[in-house]
């Protein structure tokens, strides 16, 4: 708790965009959000005003920076869980707690502790060694995923053959069957631990080399039963899971129904868009959720909401100062989130949300701001 | 420019709620606004990476503050016209200039100047000594305002008696005529150094003991054509004036029409409710106009925005922490800005937007949210 304003001190480990705009978030609730980065250059600590400058892997670090916090939550899911399970002990609340966060950490704990609830999953085998029966089972290609630390793409490999299981020796990996899907879902949802759960509309996200670039709330065309499956879905996760704070649920949508790809706990990039497009934003969300205040609305502000990352793009070119003019100029409606980076091709350095009523419009309007910015043409 | 980012700085002198607001909205642009506060307690000091401490009134410290930003501008209309020219000098880029800001900060000059635009106001008298003629025009009581210096209802009296004006001795005031007013409105536009002006929706504000309770956007019932009006004053002020930012015009809505109460130049409370109500909210406007980039959408995201000033209440009672949660249980949908300041009985230490279709319902939630942080009850 602040002594002097009297309300309380929220934690955040790790320093990218996700702490950057939780701060926003936090300061509209009369806070001021604590950042552990590890460089002054970080997203978040180039416009926090309580940094914390340590690595989310040092013990020592990471309780001097909770002492202090209300609750201490993260920009990533890469804190070990030893360590989590030690600042628990010391009595800090810690959110999501290690129990729950281990389920995002470890894909091989993920599938487990989904096959045992019951939950729609691709096929799946937990080691590589289990390589022939899963090519027997579902055919080639067979999905390799990295059992922890996989991101934006990186950590996936396709496996056409028995040799390309080979490269992959020694990687601790999973094999997933490669799923037929007809597009891509999320499904993002808020839990206190009093137990509230609060869901947002189900969107679709759309992918490119493994990274998402573009997010359509509501998933157009889904219809309304499969949306309220998906949303309950998420909330029985998020139930079941122990999860405190949010939990952004990856789906593939397939001819058979809905499997769970991913799961995250932190502000997601699959809900961007909830900072103009919702009445509450994720990052609010987030926040009210791990102080254990009351959830927020969660209602569309607008029919057609749709954000639309901006990737670094090739060097050279107009600066990103003349792009931003340009982009203000031929489309006054745009909504533009930087995050601070250095450009760097395919890096994420900012999306950009639309709103309105017309679904192709509102699309095009997205992706021409954010090839704008990326592209500067 | 932020050799890093490639993006502008902009620095803001003052450190109050507006300095935080704006901060937050810097923060989307991939900026993070450097503030000069007082003391490391002011609001955006609390919240904001780049705080430096000085005083407004000292030119050295100004400068030392002004080297390194693409724009300085103000939380407050307190720095002396000179030391801006200063400024101006030296070749920095100050917004508004010293020639606009004089308008803002001195309503004997703004009287004049208005007078010699032509555009519609209360009568008035320069001095104190032309009481007996202003009397005689419009009766008592007469409105004696602080030629400088007012805010908040502080600087105004309402004279009833010849002893009241002796009261007033060596005070420097300027004499106005008591409108018979049917409500206030506000309109609020933004202008750049090129010249583009973006004006909001007109509002109507509600004071009491002098401060503003409650906006609401639109105005309700406000004739398009007298909305029109006071939006092409507002553009019309901005443009005689050099303003470049932010222009408020408080306004009187009489029954002979449109009178100019006040001028604000930088954030303004009427303009709290754009941060949800409208597409780009007045202080992402507010860069934009002081960085000459092209000005956002002013178009409102509901049919009905209500704002609500947060007072600080009564000492005792549940914390302001408690108040919260009560708030978030019984209104999920209301947007809650807290500044961070201690309480203290009328200081302003938040607001509330409520946003809906129904006039009445959005006000009544909107008082009530504010009524609950601000009472606990």
């Amino acid at each position: 708790m602040d002594g002097r304003t009297g309300l309380p001190v929220v934690g955040m480990v790790g320093g990218g965009q996700l702490a950057r705009m939780t701060h926003q978030a936090a300061v509209a609730l009369g806070q001021s959000l604590r950042v552990l980065a590890e460089s002054a250059d970080d997203s978040a600590a180039l416009v926090a005003a309580d940094v914390r400058l340590g690595s989310h892997l040092d013990l020592a670090a990471l309780r001097e920076f909770a002492d202090g916090c209300d609750a201490v939550t993260f920009d990533h899911e890469h804190v070990p869980g030893e360590l989590i399970r030690a600042l628990e002990k010391d009595g800090f609340k810690v959110y999501p707690p290690a129990d729950a966060l281990i389920f995002a950490q470890d894909k091989r704990r993920m599938r487990e502790r989904l096959g045992a609830l019951g939950a729609p999953m691709p096929g799946w085998r937990p080691s590589p060694s289990d390589i022939s029966e899963m090519s027997e089972e579902y055919g080639w290609p067979v999905v390799a995923k990295a059992a922890r630390g996989g991101y934006d793409g990186r950590g996936v490999w396709m496996l056409s053959s028995m040799a390309d299981v080979a490269a992959l020796d020694g990687k601790d990996i999973i094999l997933e069957q490669r799923v037929p899907l007809r597009r891509e879902l999320a499904a993002l949802v808020a839990r206190s631990p009093f137990g509230q759960v609060a869901a947002y509309p189900v969107v679709e996200t759309v992918q490119r080399d493994g990274i998402c670039v573009e997010v359509i709330a509501p998933a157009p065309g889904l219809p309304e039963e499969r949306a309220l499956e998906a949303q309950q879905l998420a909330i029985d996760l998020a139930t079941a899971l122990g999860v405190v704070g949010l939990l952004a649920v990856e789906l593939f949508e397939t001819d058979e129904g809905l499997v769970v790809n991913e799961l995250a706990m932190r502000p997601h990039n699959s809900g961007h868009w909830t900072i103009e497009g919702a009445r509450t934003s994720q990052f609010e969300q987030h926040l009210r959720a791990v102080l254990d205040y009351p959830m927020g609305e969660t209602t569309l502000t607008a029919p057609v909401v749709v954000m639309a990352n901006v990737l670094g793009g090739p060097a050279g070119g107009i600066s990103i100062d003349e792009r931003l003019h340009h982009l203000f100029a031929e489309d006054p409606g745009a909504r533009v989130h930087l995050y601070g980076k250095q450009v760097r091709p395919g890096r994420k350095i900012g999306h950009v949300t639309v709103l309105g009523d017309d679904l192709s419009s509102v699309r095009a309007r997205a992706a021409r701001a954010a090839r704008w910015l990326q592209e500067g043409e």
